[in-house]
């Protein structure tokens, strides 16, 4: 008859039941699993899909959502079954005794309901907000309604520092000696924009401290750490981390090993499949990652074109304040750059091809593409006049010395030699199509997104070999039936993919000489 | 190295797996299970909670979250195992050839996000949105992005109305002879307000049709369906509730067996863990259900109090012209009424101790509970007056002569009869508390929400016993150590709970005579 109905409960459970590891991955939702028959836990009416708490004897506690099994084969009656990223959590051997009870809702959800009305929260509500997240306490329905009110309402300055601060009290910090770490950051939204593994060598190549922790791909075809790792290890500890800073001066790691502001990774996870994008929670986001990695100078760029993250000059103006207003509260130097985003930088998309060619670069290759080259070195000028020992304006020439003498290149085999350098060998991928221009006339648009999504679908990042290599690029001209880039892919059915969304649409626009955007910044 | 990493496709994958059932409950979230080994499948990147589409060789669709399973028992390599309630959706046999590929992420999120920007959507999205919940394509995270957003930016009545309009499109409609089909409901926020249970026979008795479908208790001790439950089986189908309207032109009978609106139970399974509560959600919620159940004229009971679901006048007020303006665009003709919500209707809270009042008032006996009485009267009187032969203002008369003759208490015995009788005998629980006054005094307020909360401490609506009994009422004049009321319940466990949650408040304040609140509305 009344089934399925719930019976919320502060009560404890009474009895316990024996700990069991389920061979099922669930990811970073922790399941727990419970037997229909279950006797203790009958009574307190628990249903499938409930939150629970559980316990074991040594007051280590995890959050679960709950799934009623039928077979005894899996878990039986006098059994609690975890999935197992929460039976790791829960950090007991199989076995053990716990107790389950109702999990309460996390009190903070009270600041986010009034958030959701339209009210500016303290610094008290979201460290308490931050909390409950990283313990775990929020539902992926909870995190949704704390971004879409944030966005929604928009945060304002104050809280959006405040949001960035709890953030990164989450979370561990990377301390480092002395008292400038410098560090770069791009929004986003760029193909091949690989200008940090240019950055890094020449910067720590002058004497600055650059330890870079950098993202793997989320939503783009390749991420640094997933182009960096073409070239050598990029899953470090903090402590062999530390070792190859202390050594070289600079790094470039995934920053996913060391527990910096994880509440970041938590709300990414709601942000992205649900399509968000708001500038305060991106300030936020990119903020606290660096101040929990130890950054005190950071150069931040921001792309702007019609296919770019940011589309509008107007918008990276606002963007731009609320950095300098959010990082200046919290003691980290920012200087923020607009750069120019109407296309793709460098030639290749994909781990391999974006290594190539930063390796053009640092080896002064004549071949080695000049838009690349010129943004790295711009914003590693920008980085070394953080030196108080470096005139304003002389860092792009020393930049440029680092880079011409052959020292950054030197720097970056130091480098990748301390991280550990990489033991496979990775080729562009083997199935290869030219896209050929059906017309004649000046390239005058490549859209971002388009390659970025051509690039993905013939397999990257997860096979480093596949992407896009751009041989015309913004006010080429190219006559009919040549190759305007080529798509590498290593699996057939990768290749068709990619090749399907190529006959859709190719992502270059032909035309006229004079229809070529205008840079909408330069710096 | 790389794992866990997402990679989206458009792509069908191209082989095919065994459907296995995996005896696992996960309520109305889809699960699918596959093996880390399963060779076809590993080339999609397919990671732990994503999102995919099922299908079989007939067409038939699923979609569910993916679970990554490292035990052959549970699943084979070549295998794809469903949780119970997917494995009955989906409607294959064991074995049979089912296909996996990612899930594309429901095209009318893009309006969604539109209204996060604070956009107007048409008639046409809100079909769109309610086609895509009631498909199972959003995900728990997507409904809270939905729901935050249409109640922060609000929805203005057109849209409230085309969300009802969209909402009754995704389910079933009871068809009823004849052109008056009556209803009532209320609002809700008043314990034991259980007239419901006396209009129907009332109104029946009188000949109108009033085919009632009523809620089980979703947050409070009972609803109509629970409380019914305890004298009648409620859990008919369309073909045996329409035989019983058939012979006696009304019935009480839980909503939940017909798919009437199922989006907004849906809705309301997000919005509840959340603790959302917006006047357009609600109209949309309540009317939706209503027309989809076949009602042409319907009363509307809206209670005002401190303690109560709406609390000024004023925002019933508001809330009486939206539902006058949306169920006027839908054809449905309301009668809104304001009530007095400043304490629980009647004695008893919970299943038994409701019932018992109902069938003392159906008794005409004299210890029945006066507040009940009249207030079902009333309510009666409004319903019966949509008869187009009832003069303006007759119906109280006419109602109150059906009860006084004995002729509504025969339409419940028959109304029972005609759903069948209840075989089992519910009696008050036998664990008793009784609460008393401290000091002398009259009572001057008693919270609607912590009664609710005793009671359903104490097990209401589980176990049917349960409950609280209330002997005093707002100006009753109480000695020190008089009984205020009793909490009853049937498990000690259950009772120490409400115990103690009777201990930190007892929901009564005792006060001088003149504190007693005075009745915000009086009809």
């Amino acid at each position: 008859m009344a089934t399925k109905r719930n019976k919320p409960k502060n009560a404890t459970g009474t009895g316990t039941l024996r700990l069991r590891r389920v061979g099922i991955d669930t990811y970073h939702e922790n399941v727990a699993y419970l037997h229909r028959q279950c006797e203790i836990y009958r009574a307190e009416g628990f249903q499938a899909l409930a939150k629970v708490e559980i316990c074991g004897e040594n007051d280590q506690y995890i959050l679960a959502v709950l799934n009623v099994v039928d077979d005894e084969a899996l878990v039986g009656s006098d059994e609690l079954g975890l999935s197992e990223e929460a039976f790791a959590a829960l950090g007991l051997n199989s076995g053990a005794p716990v107790r389950v009870r109702h999990a309460e809702p996390p009190a903070s959800m009270d600041a986010v309901r009034r958030k959701i009305e339209g009210e500016r929260l303290d610094a008290g509500e979201y460290l308490a907000i931050t909390r409950d997240i990283a313990d775990r306490r929020y539902a992926k329905m909870e995190i949704a309604a704390f971004l879409v009110a944030s966005g929604q309402t928009g945060l304002d300055r104050d809280e959006v520092m405040n949001l960035t601060r709890a953030m990164v009290a989450q979370g561990d910090r990377l301390q480092w000696p002395g008292d400038l770490v410098a560090d770069k950051h791009c929004v986003g939204g760029l193909p091949g924009n690989r200008t940090s593994m240019l950055v890094v060598p020449i910067v720590a190549a002058h004497g600055l401290l650059i330890p870079k922790t950098s993202s793997r791909a989320i939503t783009s075809p390749s991420g640094t750490a997933d182009t960096m790792e073409v070239l050598a290890s990029v899953e470090l500890t903090p402590e062999q981390l530390h070792a190859v800073v202390q050594q070289e001066r600079g790094a470039l790691i995934w920053g996913g090993t060391a527990n910096l502001a994880p509440v970041d990774d938590i709300l990414i996870s709601v942000e992205r499949p649900l399509g968000l994008d708001y500038q305060g929670q991106m300030v936020a986001s990119i903020l606290a990652k660096k101040i929990a990695a130890g950054s005190t100078h950071l150069v931040i760029d921001i792309p702007v074109g019609r296919s770019a993250k940011v589309r509008h000059m107007r918008d990276a103006l606002a963007l731009r304040k609320l950095f300098e207003y959010v990082a200046d509260c919290l003691g980290l130097f920012v200087q923020v750059i607009v750069t120019d985003g109407r296309q793709p930088v460098g030639r290749g998309i994909g781990p391999v091809l974006e290594a190539r060619d930063v390796m053009q670069v640092l080896r002064n290759d004549p071949d080695a593409p000049a838009d690349l080259r010129q943004k790295a070195l711009r914003l590693a000028g920008r980085v070394i006049e953080f030196d108080p020992d470096v005139r304003g304006g002389d860092g792009f020439d020393i930049a440029r010395d680092i880079l011409d003498s052959g020292r950054a290149l030197k720097k970056m085999e130091r480098i990748v030699a301390a991280q550990g350098a990489q033991q496979q060998r990775f080729e562009p991928g083997s199935l290869v199509r030219e896209v050929k221009a059906e017309t004649a006339g000046t390239v005058i648009d490549i859209d971002n997104y388009q390659m970025a999504r051509i690039a993905r679908m013939a397999g990257a990042p997860m096979d480093k070999g596949a992407g896009v290599d751009l041989l015309r690029k913004l006010g080429d001209r190219v006559e009919k039936g040549e190759t305007l880039y080529r798509v590498h892919a290593s699996f057939p059915a990768d290749f068709r993919f990619a090749g399907n969304l190529v006959d859709s649409d190719n992502g270059y626009q032909l035309g006229a000489p004079d229809l070529v955007p205008e840079i909408y910044a330069e710096f």
